[in-house]
């Protein structure tokens, strides 16, 4: 059995979500070298979903803002959300009735255009911006500001950014990850038309391929340097980092205790600047990141996943160089600090100078920004000897509400 | 066996283009609905790979600018990307060495995000614009001019469009299409870093679902309006039509008999109004197609492969109406003409309204773009309901030389 997107199939609300299809399943995940054997996730449970799900191959993030001032239409729409999102993570459709099964005399509440294409692994993971506590007037449109989670404000400015405001910030966000873009553009799409006159969608972004691993099962992927990334990723297998350095725990953050179980994603569009790095040695390139180019192991030596000794003399200096990108994000150089990172690569076309506008879009999922976010990225704006190939070109925030219960919306507690 | 690039696993220089790979080959193919059961298809023959070849799920499409007046180094240019591209096309590297084999002081002759991924079905198409036979200020640069195809010229302006030159033209172009957009976007840097000092990008569009089938085996994919896109492109299966409408024939053109076995491209970046779209009924929609959202049947009925009655009155005029899109676009209001569609779906963030910047980008193969294509098009332009709805954004020209011979390069014959 083949779980399809409600519509010219087989109707699949009554599908058992998260239901392992054997062939199917097999076809979506040897494409990207993992073996996850999954069709669909459930869209409730204790935290969220998108988050230690085996990253899917393929991103589409939007950023909104909310248009109204009225709490009531905010919670409405949030409600709206979260019945949607669970249909369609399911392999459903937008809406009840579907594409093109309603009456024709009216808009259909579904878009259509995944009609047919199976689950294909969809997440929907809901975030919520500084906007939403206070806005730009630092007006409490909501009666939300005194349940501000305290890390929640907009990243500061750091050294080297280059940040467009029109691909920053924004009040609320839904990453959708799918094995197939089609699914995941459109899940934001049908959100997009669900919010209207709520909320409109302030930037988005396409990621056509995984740059991080959640889980130890999955191959770790290459980013635009033709560099394994992602390697010392936080993986959902270590349940201890992730109580650690993902999820907010109860007691965190007292004034917003609606957060626990929750976390912070942090997403940063960082451009590469790709003609310049394909112009330097595979040594230099080495020497740069900190690892090797072929096995992603550590210029000390050994696997990709052995420690790495960052005291090791080299010929000028420790042979992992003490500017290279793995030492200045290195834990012992961090307070022991570690991320669940989730990015994609980007390209949009190319910039001006007939270069490729393209990269990384970082994403990452903390247990507080202040701790174990902004100063990694400030040591990297500082230290990294990468950051010449790097342009910060986008930047945001989001307080990411835990999981959704049965009978819940996305993010209650917050409203309660 | 795994077709892989070279790099980490095997090297691939010695594997048969075309290997049939049981396992891998139906992966890549299910998640398409299709089973093409063809890992890499061979790079040379009697006409370029990636028109008549099943449709791949993702696109990367690029245009260069030729920035030398040197006729030996766009000779040699064509010589290294043909190289390069039989190369990747079987799921090798770019350059012989690799990414991580060579000399660690030099840089590597391949970028490294696609190793150990297979050769994803990846096509390279070329094509030639008109600049290459006189460039802006009308100069002769490659003494090309006397053998420039009789139809090789920029479109016109058709009612309606908003071209942004920006996204438009270029002297030649590269279609790279893959099932993995990481193959795609690795082989048009590749041409691209290849290229440097002789070529620049001028301009590229990343496409993440294909919205158009050249094969019966294919299921009609669906665009971003929610319809099933390209039911009556023609199919590869069609021997006759294709010989019609797709190749240029000898004799077509005494002046560029060079084009012979070749064809045109024509590209058109159409920005779809999704959110006007989705307010409008299911009825209006698809009046303003001619065909149900369903099945893809025509209003006058039966299923998405029958042919349509232009005539079969409805309680308001015909059933089809007369200004919807298939009646308008139809072969018999158009002297008989068909066009093999190869377009793809894309979504690049959002407008300066909120609104997402997406849409279809329109790839066509055409015999001849003055009778098979301009025509249709400015007919879209004046009668075509949907017209409403779209907006013409980019648009390029380029005349696609025939498949290359052993030991030739692309376009060889141009420079005989």
């Amino acid at each position: 059995m083949k779980i399809t997107r409600r519509g010219l199939m087989t109707g699949t609300t009554g599908l058992a979500a998260g239901a392992v299809v054997g062939a199917a399943a097999g076809v979506a995940t040897e494409r990207s070298g993992d073996s996850t054997g999954v069709a669909s996730y459930p869209f409730r449970g204790a935290h969220q979903q998108g988050i230690l799900t085996p990253v899917q191959d393929r991103l589409h993030f939007a950023a909104f803002d909310v248009t109204t001032t009225d709490r009531a239409a905010l919670v409405r729409l949030l409600q709206d959300w979260t019945e949607a999102a669970e249909r369609m993570v399911a392999g459903g459709s937008a809406g009840p009735v579907g594409p093109v099964e309603g009456d024709d005399r009216l808009p259909p509440d579904d878009t259509g255009e995944a009609i047919g294409l199976p689950a294909s692994r969809l997440t929907l993971t809901f975030g919520f911006g500084p906007g939403l506590f206070s806005d730009a007037d630092g007006e409490d449109r909501f009666g939300l500001a005194d349940r501000r989670p305290k890390a929640l404000r907009p990243l500061p400015h750091f050294a080297s950014d280059a940040i467009d405001e029109a691909r920053s910030g924004g009040d609320l966000c839904v990453q959708a990850c799918a094995d197939d873009p089609q699914v995941a553009v459109h899940a934001i799409r049908n959100l997009a038309r669900i919010g209207m006159g709520t909320v409109a969608v302030r930037w988005s972004q396409l990621g056509f391929g995984r740059t991080s691993s959640t889980s130890r099962s999955q191959a770790t992927p290459r980013n635009l340097f033709g560099f394994k990334d992602g390697t010392a990723s936080v993986k959902s297998e270590e349940r201890d980092a992730i109580e650690e350095f993902v999820w907010v725990a109860p007691g965190d953050d007292p004034r917003a205790e609606w957060l626990a179980g929750g976390s912070y994603l942090a997403a940063r569009r960082i451009n590469m600047r790709i003609e310049t790095w394909d112009r330097q040695s595979l040594r230099t390139q080495e020497e740069l990141v900190g690892r090797t180019k072929s096995s992603g192991a550590p210029l000390s030596g050994g696997d990709e996943f052995d420690e790495m000794d960052l005291e090791m003399p080299g010929r000028d200096g420790p042979v992992v160089p003490v500017d290279s990108h793995v030492a200045v994000v290195h834990p012992d150089n961090n307070g022991g600090v570690r991320m669940l990172r989730r990015g994609y690569n980007f390209v949009d076309g190319s910039d001006v100078l007939g270069g490729m506008d393209s990269g990384l879009f970082f994403v990452a999922f903390v247990r507080d920004p202040d701790t174990h976010f902004i100063p990694l990225q400030s040591a990297m704006a500082k230290q990294d000897a990468l950051m010449e190939y790097l342009k910060f070109t986008g930047s945001a925030l989001f307080a990411v509400p835990p999981g959704v219960r049965p009978g819940e919306f996305v993010g209650q507690a917050l409203f309660a």
